[in-house]
């Protein structure tokens, strides 16, 4: 932890946060059409600081979405070249009466900082552009060759960046990627994630009656689309959380009993997790399986809203025309989003209630990952976090997804070092999302030592 | 049909039909506090008006809501007195952009007039006061006594003139009520109401994790309260329309064999009613009954809408902290709102899927209720009917609810005349509400003809 860039970075930290405050104060929600120049605006400050750090080439990438951001600096000859990747886009605020302090006015409270992206991405983007800056600052050059790729449409699917991927540009030639996307698993742990659900995102859309009717006149004769995909929700996954679908569960690969065992060495409480994370009185799930088995390596149907109908305050007496359940489906090794997908959609319109018309949407999907631990950027990255944490490195899964990492796997045949600095309980995708100062800092540190020890 | 009253009613229609629309641009929606002041403005219109054609003691009542409207007139020595009661508050507009022409703007197409409450109710109740006011204007007075008491919480459950009902106000004192509220079961057909099914409106709220949580991170172990309450849903109703609850069909009094011989020569083709009403691809409903025994004479359960979770454009993977569902249940003679209610929760507190915490809350409830056709009030309506339309009427029920009808006969004593001259197709609750311009017209010559008629 001597080297000059570390350095650097230390004395330059309170410049590096209030400079990540001005990124969080952009409100890029990619899912909402109303925040498109925000995206914009987003990329735009990423791609001014990459040039102004002294990365070259720097541009946007335009396709049909929010642009990516690319830059490079490939002066490291006969070093390794790393892909380095990250989102600048953020997940949509709401419900927006729960946040204690505003979520695009980055604040401040208990070591934390309070902000929608925080953690998630804006925050590990900051980390990795702020970690090449010291670098730069403090060497006037890199130690290894070094391609910046930042996209905004994580959380819509990210189709362009796997488009852009998937045609195999040029630009994109390395030799692993450097993925800032995952979380630590306890403050303090140092962690590198090896594994990733997959997932397929779908509306499931249900209608009745032509127009909303009146629920006395018509009730008990018309059809009710909220009590059709009620029903068509209760017999995709029962209450324990088994799913229904007929060969959903086909072909999955288990993990190894040594994984297994590791797994059961963590620092993980059922009944802390329980009170801590989720706060519900009690955890659901599968039989037999532990929580970290049911939620990074079995798969999961989950409602996140049903949009239509009467959901002003007060009474309505309708029967509402049609009604649209947003589904997803987390996906593990041995499954394929096109075959989850296929299995589901036969299965809906097999079941679907007499007196209504269904229809299942793909919103978008991904491929779940593993990677192998034996590679050498994973063992140099173990080596560096040592160095910075004091602790030997622990290889877990996640249940999310980043399909992106099984694309830079399958079309430019990249391993991905998930190295991440978030904590389980930041609340991203949720109110009052926060990101930890120091693993802010030490996340910048890490980083500094892990491509310092890959170009070493 | 040749009273002078009938003569000034046909040589104002033009004016009346003005004045109605100035009454249909108030956006008077009782159920969004936005509206709380058009409300009042729609209370005090009326007012005004019945106060201008030579109504006295005119006033708004207050309670905890929207005003009541009271006029009177009392000179009818020894004849009957009547209470005419009628709302003025109506439903949301919502989908907004499903209306052709805005809802409170009202348009003139196809012989009918599109607004967001001209049928339901403010073309009915002005029906009454310009019936009121061709009298007046015709004979200096009335052919009875008559108050009039109009609402504006009808469509948040009436609790106003429930209240004011049931402390028996001298005000209210009367012989029966006349409640232009309903439909004619078919275009050109006399009809009167003589049953209404009751109701209870309830919220179920499910809650799960302290917060939203991201559904990659811990899908398959937190619960999801939106799968929980479709699997609540699930088993309050089966998918043909049965009711699962425990008990809920218990002590209903079914309809006598002469009303169903009665129900089955009405003009009514099921495949029809299908077709232009509902429009949905098949019926539903409780095997072995008639779609008018579904609708007038069993209780049904419906779903209104799932408010909370994600519900914007695109996708979000979130598991929420929370689902409500808003249900209601219809309710049938024999059944009352508070054991209906009893049932229902202690049955959802006994099903609650593990993992998560439901509350139901009563929103708003109605007794149901049935009218005998052999008072004088009701024969002398089907007189003047007969006179107006040419045809015998016929007495249906409502699958709807009225629950101040019910009220009228519990606290005050009056059976109520339920005189409406709405059409089956005319969408209240929906978009593109509307009243069929010949029906507001023959509506007030039918209103003159029965006050007259009583009065005689």
């Amino acid at each position: 932890m001597s080297s000059s860039a570390v350095a650097f970075a230390r004395q330059n930290h309170s410049r590096f946060l209030d400079e990540l405050k001005a990124l969080l104060r952009i409100p890029s929600v990619s899912t909402d059409p109303a925040h498109k120049d925000d995206c914009r605006k987003a990329a735009e400050a990423l791609l001014a600081e990459l040039k102004r750090i002294g990365l070259e080439n720097g541009r946007l990438i335009e396709g049909e979405g929010h642009p990516l951001v690319y830059a490079d600096w490939l002066h490291a000859a006969g070093k390794p070249t790393v892909l380095i990747y990250g989102h600048y886009d953020v997940q949509p605020p709401d419900p927006l009466d729960e946040w204690l302090s505003p979520p695009f006015e980055p604040t401040e409270r208990n070591g934390n900082l309070y902000a929608r992206g925080s953690a998630d991405d804006k925050g590990q983007i900051w980390a990795q552009v702020k970690a090449l800056e010291s670098l730069l600052a403090a060497n006037g050059s890199l130690p290894l060759n070094v391609r910046v790729l930042f996209e905004g449409d994580e959380e819509v699917g990210g189709e362009v960046i796997a488009q852009y991927v998937a045609s195999k540009p040029a630009d994109l030639k390395a030799d692993f990627a450097l993925v800032s996307d995952t979380e630590l698993f306890a403050p303090g742990l140092p962690t590198l994630c090896v594994g990733l659900r997959g997932m397929i995102y779908t509306e499931l859309e249900v209608r009745g009656a032509k127009t909303d009717l009146h629920s006395g006149m018509y009730g008990g004769a018309a059809p009710n689309p909220f009590v059709s995909i009620a029903h068509i929700i209760a017999k995709l996954k029962d209450e324990k959380g088994h799913i229904l679908i007929p060969g959903f569960y086909d072909g999955i690969i288990p993990p190894s009993p040594e994984e297994l065992a590791a797994w059961k060495s963590l620092p993980f409480d059922e009944e802390e997790y329980r009170k801590t994370e989720v706060g519900s009185k009690q955890l659901v799930g599968e039989a037999g399986y532990s929580v970290l088995e049911r939620t990074w390596a079995r798969p999961t149907v989950e409602v996140h809203g049903i949009p239509g109908g009467f959901i002003g305050a007060g009474a309505k007496t309708v029967i509402p025309a049609k009604a649209t359940a947003k589904i997803s489906m987390r996906l593990v090794p041995g499954m394929t989003p096109a075959k989850a997908f296929e299995l589901y959609k036969s299965y809906v319109e097999k079941i679907a209630p007499i007196g209504v018309d269904v229809e299942v949407r793909l919103i978008h999907s991904g491929d779940p990952c593993l990677i192998p631990v034996n590679n050498r950027y994973i063992q140099a990255a173990t080596r560096a976090l040592h160095e910075v944490w004091g602790k030997d490195t622990v290889f877990i899964r996640s249940g999310g997804s980043i399909p992106i990492v099984g694309d830079f796997d399958h079309h430019l045949g990249l391993p991905s070092v998930m190295m991440g600095f978030s904590l389980p309980d930041d609340s991203i995708h949720a109110p009052n999302e926060k990101f930890n100062l120091k693993n802010f800092e030490l996340g910048i540190v890490s980083l500094i030592r892990f491509l310092e020890e890959v170009g070493s």
